[in-house]
């Protein structure tokens, strides 16, 4: 054909556009103003967990409450994230509008009695559940409900992290592992920006990791100047990452199977597991592996957290293993949260001990571990590379001139590559087509 | 299964990185050292073409030379980025070694004489071609071999325009439309890094393109503060950006066509072209659309070119279809060279006017324009919006916190999606799978 050009496809094009901007501008503002409404009361459940230490001693008794309660009131609200990526693939039975306040409640549970969890799974939980509920009073077709609860999740991810572009690729990443399709991308972007910033008009702000790292020879500021020895320490370092995102993924599994074969009665898991992580409080002498783990409170009390990890000294040689473990028995035995915010924990504390033992700057280390083992657990490296210049990036010019981008591509995809298949989500599609034929077995 | 951890995965994961390290290395160093040599005399040229006016007059001579060289000294290395991305899809015959001096060779006489064209592809034929020679010297695999390739295209596009990331992902992304697999990422990142660390080591810069705007509100550095009123006119200027790439692939195509039917010598159509460019020259009365048109010679000499572009004023309203004209002329009718920087003319040019007519920051809208209508005549968003990012973003500390990556988001994605199925390559896949099966038509 000589040229060609039909208007028509662009005017369908602009309908699905105008007609998804309709649909997901409902999806942001709930989800947004739930997730801002969710950070605003895990705020002050973590503020009264550290006020009222002896809380800690019921976690047991919570952890029955929780369980009772999804026992009870919403059996189906169980699967959780798994769920929502199950009716993603196929869609079925639908994700509950339940699931929202469930996983609202049963996530203050934990950390208002001191469990270690996170807070992306509950969003991520809100999102798909209220987007659900909407799809269903618009009477969407289950093709249009795979878009629609991909935009929840991208609104709730981006809602709550504060960064709405890692939020959308999230969104559509996570989904599958080594493959991305981009058919839902536009309806999560739009949520994503939108559930970010209705969350943030509610006046809720993030945290601010500052990496205060510069290369040494920035002569020009909009030249990149890349380290050679630095880039193979990042290398060096994603191995690490990678294999403490398997042993996550792979210990959460273990301490759920363990616990589903020698605890018959669902809603008693997590009271053992309240138990053990009394008994690992006891054995360590430390709380600061309880909750988010976000900031120490007082925030002089030079307690091991994300924030810490930033300098050098900041967390313990063994900081990320301990992380690791209280989440694994944590989550593993029943309670609700997410696991992304300890992952990001994890991460930092192994990056910053990471950081000093090869002599590379720690705070950067911190940063690209925060992002790497997240990577590894989820298999998202995409997202987790953007999510580095999101959080990291913004303010600090010389970041990017010293090579951000590409150290936290390194950091993420090879941790993402060097974790192999084991995800945290077992509701994530493998890739059909092994990752080289000849060298790589596909091992499930 | 309790826990499980099968640690021959890891190694076998790790071998396939260092087997691919061990291939990269050299597929950057030579593909960066070619393109560092391509940038270094496309600098040489340009510089004659603007000392000697007189060689435009040439031009329909050179057509005829280039034409002459391909014909009798490399029919089988016509095929260009398509024949790349053909032997990436379905390993078969190959990609010529002589490709990469043929197209060096082609690129120069285009723009010795002034033909409009860019360079990206002839980095890409570079960086294909060393490679291929490369695959078949170490024998390798049909599999091999397409992973080695996109690696080779990673290292051509990341060390030309000194985007590393924006490289590798661009690679994986170009392949297919609307889709993305994980199988060649990471030999892409590791050749692309090196290819552009090479580039740099050979003294070879980039142009830097500052974009001063800042948002009102940033009391806090760290925190991004979105516009809505600008989101929405970057969503509008998108709708734009999104035409402006179909116009562009389709009349190249239709040059192209319109030509190959007119003219039965191959040879001769070049030497039309170059004097329909010629005619253009005369009747429009400026020599602005000539060339590479990154900068003007001498910089004070006010020409319209793409660093202009990022001022008020610096482009005129037609500017962008100008540039579009002369560069589908110039290519639809055989001259070598690439389409991308052409593309981020046209971009940036309509940015421009879009900004000044919409009032919204011109130094911004140009800067969106120079990506998005690459997203949308190549359909690689995800590339486009990292480049904006690397491009944009190092040095300039508020361009982040002031919502630089969901406004570049926005417009390569809308772009792209808007945009249809057009693209500048015809061997990139389509989509199998609809976007939305109920309302988008697939045309084909």
């Amino acid at each position: 054909m000589p040229f060609r050009w039909d208007y028509r496809q662009h005017v369908s094009l602009a309908w699905f556009v105008l007609k998804w901007l309709a649909i997901c501008l409902p999806v942001g503002i709930f989800v947004g103003s739930g997730v801002a409404f969710f950070l605003w009361s895990l705020h002050v459940v973590t503020l009264t967990q550290w006020d009222h230490p002896w809380l800690l001693y019921l976690l047991p008794v919570a952890g029955i409450a929780s369980g009772l309660m999804y026992h009870y009131l919403g059996p189906e609200a169980e699967g959780g994230n798994n769920l929502i990526m199950e009716q993603i693939h196929e869609p079925g039975g639908g994700v509950p509008l339940k699931m929202a306040p469930l996983v609202l409640i049963g996530t203050l549970i934990t950390h208002l009695f001191g469990g270690s969890a996170g807070r992306e799974g509950t969003a991520v939980q809100m999102g798909g559940s209220l987007a659900g509920g909407l799809g269903r009073l618009l009477k969407l077709s289950p093709d249009e409900m795979r878009i629609l609860l991909s935009a929840g999740v991208a609104a709730g991810f981006g809602a709550v992290f504060g960064t709405p572009l890692t939020g959308a690729i999230f969104a559509v990443e996570v989904i599958a592992i080594g493959r991305m399709s981009y058919r839902a991308i536009i309806p999560c972007l739009m949520a994503s920006v939108i559930g970010d910033q209705v969350n943030t008009a509610w006046g809720i702000g993030h945290t601010h990791y500052h990496i205060a790292f510069e290369a040494a020879i920035t002569s020009n500021m909009s030249a990149v100047s890349l380290d050679w020895a630095l880039t193979a320490k990042v290398a060096i370092a994603a191995i690490f990452f990678g294999l403490a995102s398997v042993l996550f993924a792979e210990l959460t599994h273990g301490v759920s199977w363990t616990a589903k074969r020698l605890i018959p009665i669902p809603w008693l898991r997590p009271a053992v597991g309240g138990c053990v992580v009394i008994a690992l409080v006891w054995i360590l002498g430390t709380r600061d592996y309880l909750g988010l783990g976000v900031s120490s409170h007082p925030p002089e009390a030079e307690r091991i957290c994300i924030e810490s990890c930033f300098y050098a000294g900041g967390a313990g040689w063994l900081s990320w293993w301990w992380k690791l473990l209280f989440t694994a028995v944590t989550v593993g035995s029943g309670f609700k949260g997410g696991e992304v915010t300890p992952l990001f924990f994890i991460g930092a504390a192994l990056g910053s001990v990471l950081g000093v033992a090869m002599g590379a700057p720690v705070d950067l280390m911190a940063g690209l571990g925060f992002v790497a083992v997240f990577a590894g657990a989820t298999n998202t490296p995409l997202a987790c590379t953007i999510m580095a210049i999101e959080l990291f990036g913004p303010g600090h010019g010389t970041l990017l001139s010293s090579g951000l981008v590409v150290y936290a591509a390194v950091a993420c995809f090879l941790s993402y590559f060097l974790s192999g298949s084991s995800s945290i989500y077992h509701a994530q599609k493998r890739d059909e087509e092994p990752r080289e034929e000849t060298q790589t077995p596909e091992t499930d």
